[in-house]
């Protein structure tokens, strides 16, 4: 079908949701979508649908869709499969835009039951008579800050934090529950998230489509990750792909023939040789993580190095750390990643000389040989951040430290102690001290400035207020000097890219 | 020098210990220690030594170890490096067991500053003229929960959770700051810790003497933790790894150029080829971590799995998830660790089939496909917890889900919900039938059970009371199936080289 793909606008950001199926229990998905809807405070106008037409949580429902008088942007569809062709009929009818079905068993059940694929063929057709579009079957629906849209089954979605300052992320995935997770994830930490739709089978709307959307035709989505188990238009992807200016980071899924025969009944989807998918992502600049955490992780440390003009210049690295042990590590991981790590200058050396003990070792990593010169810890940061031959600085510091005395076991040991014995508010000053130099030296410097926290995790947000201060100065936060290593190296690559098209341009 | 390995019972166990330098300044190593000392409660005497003999912290200083009219087991020097000599001839005279030297400045400074190892060789030179072995220099000192004792340097050192339960993880670290951030992390999610001595130099005592009082000395040690540059004895290292019975976890840091050279200016220790080490490692059964969190994780898992009988038999490995996603990565991860995903048994689909809708895949991973039915989680997991052709269980159930409605952002968007909504406590209660449900077919099983959940991690006891109930059933617990994959894959090497070592006998 031929469609303009600006038209995904009113998908996302709706004037009005039809639930059909809503009911208030939410141990039924209808009831899932509704409450979730509720959390969500969706801006836009709700219509439940039901056969009985009762009040459902405070809301009219209404015996069809054919009954309500207003049009509708966008139905969701929860009803048993059987069902669904003839809900589906009378929204092409009413000229409902977009049909998200959630309702599983179509295409994917195939292999065990042949309705499966008939059902989902049914839908099709019954779709090309009219201008409806759909997404899934068997999806978990869709999600967008930007009118509040929390149109998901499962049980109580926690509504992700708001885009704000410009950091914009966008999911697309072929895993429901996988994406929802990860929108989560993507919203903590005072970073922004926009817009996730869980794509399901793909009968009609597909990858590609929402990938090409968030890339040129959404100026609400900066970063774009997702799920793939496998593309079912590798040609139009790889056309987007090419002319697409913002990061695309994917996780792919059914890498190993193991894992391929897990997505083939997962959504019916081929996952395809990983050869081809590697040689493909590295042709586009796609970025790929190993694994969910990356995934999120990789979108924010772009979102915040992008937004501050922070992207690596190139892969001179330099480690700078408290402890000795840390830095050979860190050594090691960098080695691994493929980073260069920079002989220092003379220069550079004779100023690190002027703060640090005469038996510093005088080459990277710079360790501060357990010096008792608190300021040290950025003093070395305004040194290297002013330093020509370095374009990465991985800073292992204590940041987060103070959040460590929050945790309910340290303040059951921390009530036990005679009061002045623990210098709590000492160590709270050092890291705010140590936030706001970090903050001032990396807003004045261009380099890509990575700080591994133990405290850190994507998943968890252990100490909100800190990380987001980090961030606001460009500084990228990571959970280890492992990852920073990890990640750093294929955002690395990702600028060698963006180089290379510039160059043939 | 010869010694009885046994003779270190004092050293994590002494019943005087005398820190000289003793200060009230925690900006002083001195007075780090003894606040230290004073936070983990020792159960000891406390001897603080300086020049006024002056009260410090409540306590008598003396002006001389040679005052004391005590006994002393151990001795921490944090005096400067030129007046380490003399201090340290007192000790030897007052026949003190041991001295932890946590002053730096002797061999890692030589590359610079030829005084160095004059100064260390020295320090040996006066030891030798009587029965005191040292600890260091250049070390971070020492700790144990047996004695309550926390001598070590650093700002207010958090004391670690006692061992208790038979979980006893001790560490021997080449690194200072490395070996307390893991001892904080070994000791959390309710596991607990036993020893830890941060070796610096190892002028005298050494990481293998410490392996060996760990591994064949020490019945309040189970499991070892190392940071290892180097070894400086690899014939007695070989020789004691043999006999231990007890796993050894090696975090092998300089195992890259880049790294090695690192960690000679660290501790002047030399790294060594990757190639040997790795050989060395494989072939004594010692299980090497890629990272820090790979080290406490597989520490904690190894304590568990075997406190309960679960060590896996062998590598057949089922997956099971409630979304279809997450079973791709899984199997992914698996198949690239090594694992086998294996075939499913006739016996084990039928029972299957009596639970799980009819289009649920019939293969491994087991998809859950949706399934409305809650005790789906729990029953699935008793009919794999029965297969005989199962040895592990990666189970991707939703635990630590109501741990994240208690982060602070999530309850300030709960707040403004109306209040019937959100049923946090239909999802608690789910939670807790969960995991109570696991726990009771945990125990009732021999399989290897893994849970992954994006709610703990290694370093932050997100939820200590349901992660410690799961621990309590011997159900590991790691932060995703990434880490589920390359961990389970470590332990199964070991059983190999346990089984392949019992033959030989």
């Amino acid at each position: 079908m031929d469609y303009n793909p600006e038209e995904l606008h009113s998908l996302f950001n709706p004037k009005s949701v039809a639930i059909i199926g809503a009911s208030k229990n939410q141990n039924k998905v209808g009831g899932q979508v509704l409450t979730n809807m509720l959390l969500g405070g969706y801006t836009g106008k709700i219509f439940p649908v039901n056969p009985k037409g009762d009040m459902i949580l405070e809301h009219q429902a209404y015996k069809s869709i054919k009954n309500i008088a207003e049009e509708i942007d966008v139905a969701v569809i929860t009803v048993p499969n059987i069902k669904v062709p003839q809900v589906l009929e009378e929204c092409v009818e009413e000229n409902v835009k977009f049909v998200v079905v959630i309702t599983a068993g179509f295409k994917e059940i195939s292999p065990f039951d042949k309705l499966g694929l008939d059902l989902q063929n049914e839908l099709l057709m019954i779709a090309s008579k009219g201008k409806t579009r759909l997404i899934g079957p068997n999806c978990m629906g869709i999600a967008s800050t930007q009118s509040q849209l929390l149109a998901l089954m499962g049980w109580a979605v926690l509504p992700p934090k708001q885009a704000n300052d410009d950091l914009k992320i966008s999911i697309t995935s072929q895993s429901g529950t996988w994406g929802v997770v990860t929108m989560r994830s993507a919203s903590i930490h005072g970073l922004g998230f926009s817009k996730l739709v869980s794509n399901g089978n793909e009968a009609d709307l597909k990858l590609e489509d929402f990938v090409e959307y968030f890339g040129l035709y959404d100026d609400d989505t900066n970063i774009i990750l997702c799920f793939m188990e496998g593309l079912r238009n590798g040609k139009k992807f790889k056309k987007i792909a090419a002319e697409i200016e913002k990061p695309i980071i994917v996780l792919k899924g059914g890498k190993t023939i193991a894992g391929s025969k897990a997505a083939s009944s997962h959504t019916g989807s081929m996952a395809g040789s990983r050869q081809i998918y590697d040689s493909l992502f590295k042709q586009y600049g796609i970025l790929q993580a190993d694994n969910s955490t990356d995934l999120v992780d990789l979108g924010r440390a772009l979102a915040v190095l992008m937004k501050h003009n922070k992207m690596p210049k190139g892969k001179r690295t330099v480690i700078y750390t408290g402890g000795g042990g840390a830095g050979v590590l860190s050594a090691d991981f960098c080695a691994e990643a493929g980073l260069e790590l920079v002989k220092l200058s003379d220069e550079t050396i004779e100023k690190l000389n002027k703060l640090l003990p005469p038996y510093w070792p005088k080459s990277n990593p710079v360790d501060l040989v357990a010096t008792r010169n608190v300021g040290a810890f950025t003093e070395v940061l305004k040194i290297l951040s002013g330093a020509p031959e370095v374009d990465i600085i991985i800073a292992n510091l204590p940041i987060g430290i103070s959040a460590q005395l929050k945790q309910p076991d340290i303040q059951s040991i921390l009530k036990q102690l005679p009061k002045n014995l623990f210098k709590r508010d000492v160590l709270e000053a050092f890291e705010q001290t140590m936030v706001s130099s970090i903050r001032r030296i990396a807003k004045n410097s261009d380099k890509t400035i990575v700080c591994p926290s133990s405290l850190y995790h994507a998943d968890l947000p252990s100490e909100p207020d800190i990380i987001s201060k980090t961030y606001k100065s460009g500084v990228m936060i990571v959970n280890s000097s492992w990852d920073a290593a990890r990640l750093i190296k294929k955002v690395v690559e990702y600028c060698e890219y963006l180089k290379k098209k510039k160059k043939q341009k």
